[in-house]
């Protein structure tokens, strides 16, 4: 293929930098950044500001270690929240998936990443000894494990098990099963298996 | 739909930003937002910095209004470019798709938009009367349109026909046909028609 030749060093520039965005390639940003040409200049700078400030100013909470403006996070802040149980997941868009469920009111924890040798991650660089910590303070009862049902999400749930079990504190894990409204000839055999040894008493709703 | 709740004010801010860009809506802009806010520092600044000198310091060349860092672009001041024939296009993009061929080795005029009541575009709008005094100074010969073909480009095809055609100038039209590679049962009835109305003699490569 031939390489674009672009005929402005700073449209080269700028193309370069939004191809680097994941999902995004040289093509996608060429018309992304042509788009932002377009625009006022009031609007580029409030884009580039926002992007600017979000990275200066944004803190982490430091209990759950969720993205929040203030050392200590909406939730966590929240007295009328189930302080008694942690749900444990992997980043700050698994606190918002679960949040919008509107089935949870208990606090989470954040780890940043799960185990992934592969990458380069092990259980140091990912907030495991906080949530050890954490829990070790006395007021936590139950941890719930909600991470992704992949290979690195169960090895992280297993060291998070047992680096938790000399405590006693009750573990749990989210359960695994049939998605509401999928189709059950389409789920794989290792789901459907666990959605029957983990099946649960019918109830009328 | 649950209006997502995000735990940080600038988190907010930055992803109203991101899904203002076209084909970026709220779930991409919120993971191209998160990525951002991994990356270090001097990376962040140096994306900002890039889309903020770029709206800065861009210019359009005075002859053929392509994008370039100079006052008039590189493929104008090049002198070993045929001055006596330009190509009308509706961008930049047209402008670099054309280059990519290798096959043109003329000046450009880039339009800026086509004719298109509908989109409030009229032909005060794009760069029409910079290209009759373009041409009206002389030294061009031959104008080709190669803008796409739909109504608003023919349309605009044929204004700029109906402004040029007292200077007597020679003015042409890309070749509607066949696409290379494409399967001649699959091409439309109007785009057929004019492949075989507009046959050219067979040549042996």
């Amino acid at each position: 293929m031939i390489q674009q030749q672009y005929p402005s060093q700073l449209l080269e520039k700028a193309v370069q930098e939004f191809s680097k965005l994941p999902g995004i390639g040289r093509k996608t940003a060429l018309r992304l950044v042509l788009w932002m040409l377009r625009q006022d200049d009031s609007d580029v700078t409030q884009f580039t500001a926002a992007v600017n400030e979000l990275k200066c100013g944004v803190k982490y909470c430091k209990v759950c270690h969720n993205i929040s403006d203030t050392d200590i996070c909406p939730i966590c802040a929240d007295q009328r929240r189930d302080q008694t149980t942690v749900c444990v997941v992997e980043n700050i868009q698994d606190v918002m998936a679960i949040e919008n469920t509107q089935q949870f009111n208990g606090l989470y924890h954040v780890l940043g990443g799960v185990i992934s040798p592969m990458d380069g991650m092990g259980p140091a660089d990912i907030e495991i000894d906080s949530l050890i910590q954490r829990v070790g303070e006395g007021t936590v009862q139950e941890v719930i494990l909600a991470l992704s049902p992949t290979m690195e999400g169960d090895t992280t749930n297993f060291y998070i098990y047992r680096k938790l079990a000399p405590t006693g504190i009750k573990v749990s894990v989210i359960a695994r099963g049939i998605a509401v409204g999928n189709e059950l000839e389409y789920a794989d055999e290792v789901t459907l298996g666990r959605s029957i040894t983990n099946r649960t008493l019918f109830e009328e709703k």
